[in-house]
């Protein structure tokens, strides 16, 4: 069917999503997978350049339709389709997408885009097979490819799905451990065959770091007003809003994790902890991970809290937090609090239970979520207090 | 006018030096510049390949009047001067030069030399429009170019200039923020408008960093017994002074920070924070900035101080001074002090007040600047108190 | 003598290692030398293709026999042995491996491998004189060449020598302070005297460290299950056990130090400290070295002990202890012990002295090395104590 006007396009893709050849899918996009040097069945790397998420089902359709039509089978059940593209399929999708060609440009019709460009590289040099890759999800389940790994990350990362809300189950299972040399991923097996020649030839290449994630800025382009001063302190799957900074001292940002407002980082975000807009992670902080002491809970940083330089968080907080340099605030950490200050904090924290004996010696885990909470040392005795603190905190609507 | 003794380029330099068209500059330099790629007038980098600092003033002389010759308005009122070059000003500085061309090597003349590599690059290639530049600084005032800025910094980083004596403000904005890929900056918008062929195409860069300012390795020489484990954590403006290391932990050296002898950086040295010869900042130390918990004091550190593993420190502290690991110590820390020790720190530091009541509790900011004093935290009280430290202290001249 | 069955070979071994010439060398392999770009005499870097420590005699043999045969006077008494390679030697070597050439492959041979590819390189383009060099230890004493420190470095991070076993003595002397460019050191008065010329022609080079040590990648390839997040994070000489994760934030692992077993490291491992299998260095903590703070004692930790985040160890540790997060324990630092907690210590540590008033205040170092400890800060009163931790302790057989 020869495809001329939108009209013709509409309708073609309303027909095609309307047959049980078409399912919705929650994300795709079409990449250029890196495969083993020495066993080529293994993807070692998935970029895409272009991800869609829960957005262009007709293009979707298109691109679907179009496998259908260069041969591939589309399994009704599958949580996820990756097949590899030929010239057929790029032809099959151009022959559809032909009313937008020539609008095709910035940010109109990425996806036409990516197959424009696909055409021309095939024109240039062939496709090897098995260089691009089709891929799709139609449900949030563990992931069951490195392509729908990535795609998913990808997803984390552009802030096109929240933190924490993907099936990520499995995905250190799927992805190779490898050496990154740059942006390519090398299998650490055909380092060890070719060790001895490269060696003695001065070939061997310059590894940046062995690990199954790739680095956050190897995929994504921050915001303008984002800084990563070093890269190797976010991986792939990590979300910065835009304002973040991440410094260079002791700072990391997970997988699954990041900030979701400008946030100033000097510290570590571990994986699932989020933290909120105007808020300051200090040098060395330390905001533990759902792996190591918080119980399994994952903990989120509100607005405007501060954490000090080398202070350690393993509990939530709200907005306008101060957890004082070099204080460690865990679930069991006993907090003492004196009266005005249990009030003060109950004032903007309606569930807080002042009542009992004063003053109050509370676990940690009793200030999970509060607003304005200041924990510090008292350096004359020791005890580690809760106040009233001095930063602002913005009462939402839902609060009252 | 042709010049072919040391004895003419003597009066040629005076009497331009006499004229209306001379002004002495604080600094000046030739550099190269790197363009945004979407948006030429946009300098990304200036490259000095030398930067004269209150010194050469011959030389300023010799590039001013070529550049008068070449047809440049001299602003005589302007803070700074950034100006394209092209060959009529090359010959006219070497014409000017010549009797020192057939010296200049090594150390001698380098201004020459760098003449002598452009006029090189230019018969190769030719100049490429607006890629060289000469900029001068005429006032030590908020800079107003890219350049301007570079050259600051380099000041700051050679050690022609002392940290925090000179104005920077406005350099943040100045700066664009780009991606970093090696010495090369790019344009963010430049990615994006190229991610979908870059990313199909394999060839989208491997980023180190996305920042406004430029690593201090990509600029800056350092000394042969200087160590910088890794370039990520020193930034361009910083200063190491000869014999300083800087392990790759939680380290981190800001702009118009740094060290003035051999110091150990195992931690963090925030922008304008400066630490003296043979001190020790241990790993995930933090030395606070201005512009986090210090009231906007920058802090310095004496002499042959120690700051324990994963200290924190927001007061100024002098020689021979320790900070026990993971103690805090900022300007409202209660520190107890009994009256043996408050006498001993009196006795090295005449201004230091112990009457009243013993033991005194004092802040951390009345020990701002003083010598020889043991802050820890008594394991069996948790009280922090004060001490002096078994540290050697050389009592200056100007103490007594 | 030509060389043409595996018995012939065996006899010639034999025969040679029976002879004055030859002695058993504890470690020996070929490299490959960069050399300093101003002063080729000076030796930057040595190259391993493959190392042997305490193995391979016979290669040994074959390679002095070649040596010998070649023209190489060989020294009885030094105490190592570094010299240019030539086509003589080569073909020598080869002769007498000629039984095992066709065999020589994958795992199998290495040794032959290596002469093959020299032999190959030669061919190709002939040997530059001094680019390549056989090095023999005969005796564990300080090294005498650039060398016979890479070696020993490799036999520390291959797991070949234990950690600690071998003598380094004077390597900072030997080696020299390079600026790292990938895997390429540049002498840095090279690059002073090529400066402007580099800068201004946009050709300066990107410089990731300026260190005397290489970084452990640069070198060696880890095992499978081993990720190294950040390679600037673990030094040339470092063993990272299989298993092993090193995370990008505040880590580092110098050279002499390191893993036994798999271990998360999230923090600083100092020269000469070493971490048993299981256990977790959290994130920011410090396991303080020879060269700071523990009095010259190296610390070694256990198995299965986790070390909280910020936390700092300055005495050794046993198995299936736990250091809170932020609290430092070094050998003066008074810890409280209650009766009870007292008691289960010494259930599983024999030697543990409970006698006394109870309850106990005893010193960080009445602690080294005992299993299963639990130390914290009573948030309640500011005191370090010791309990009886509940992480897991396998009782050795040789503790009862």
């Amino acid at each position: 069917m020869s495809i001329k006007t939108k009209e013709q396009f509409d309708s073609f893709t309303k027909e095609f999503m309307a047959s049980d050849a078409y399912r919705e899918s929650i994300g795709f996009g079409i990449c250029r997978v890196d495969r083993g040097q020495l066993d080529p069945q293994r993807v070692l790397q998935a970029s895409f350049g272009l991800v869609n998420w829960r957005e262009n089902h007709k293009s979707a359709a298109v691109l679907l339709s179009a496998l259908k039509e260069s041969g591939v089978a589309l399994d009704p059940k599958a949580s996820e389709l990756v097949v590899d593209l030929d010239i057929g399929f790029i032809n099959a999708a151009l022959n559809a997408f032909a009313p937008f060609i020539d609008e095709a440009a910035g940010p109109k019709h990425q996806n036409v885009q990516v197959l424009l460009a696909l055409a021309a590289i095939a024109e240039e040099n062939g496709l090897d097979a098995g260089e691009y890759r089709a891929v799709f999800l139609f449900e949030d389940v563990a992931p069951q490819s490195v392509e729908a790994v990535y795609l998913k990350l990808h997803a984390l990362s552009q802030g096109k799905a929240p933190l924490r809300s993907l099936d990520l189950s499995g995905a250190f299972g799927l992805l190779s451990n490898v050496a990154w040399v740059g942006n390519q991923p090398i299998e650490l097996e055909w380092l060890r065959e070719n060790e001895i020649e490269l060696k003695l030839r001065g070939e061997y290449p310059a590894i940046d770091a062995v690990d199954k994630f790739p680095r956050y800025l190897q995929h994504v382009i921050p915001a303008d007003n984002t800084r990563i001063l070093d890269g190797s302190k976010v991986r792939m799957g990590a979300h910065l809003a835009p304002g973040t900074t991440v410094m260079p001292g002791a700072s990391y940002i997970n997988f699954n994790a990041g900030t979701t407002g400008p946030v100033m980082v000097e510290g570590r975000i571990s994986s699932s902890a989020i933290v909120g807009s105007g808020s300051d992670v200090g040098g060395g902080a330390s905001i533990l991970g759902v792996l190591s002491g918080t119980n399994g809970n994952p903990v989120s940083i509100g607005k405007n809290t501060l954490l000090g330089a080398n202070s350690v968080t393993g509990i939530p907080l709200g907005d306008g937090c101060i957890v004082d340099a070099g204080v460690a605030i865990l679930e069991g950490t006993k907090v003492g609090v004196d009266a005005k200050s249990a009030e003060a904090i109950a004032a903007i924290n309606p569930g807080f239970e002042t009542a009992g004996s004063s003053p109050l010696v509370l676990k940690g885990v009793a200030f999970a979520g509060l607003h304005g909470v200041h924990f510090r040392q008292d350096s004359t005795t020791g005890q580690i207090v809760a106040t009233r603190s001095k930063r602002e905190v913005k009462l939402n609507e839902e609060l009252h």
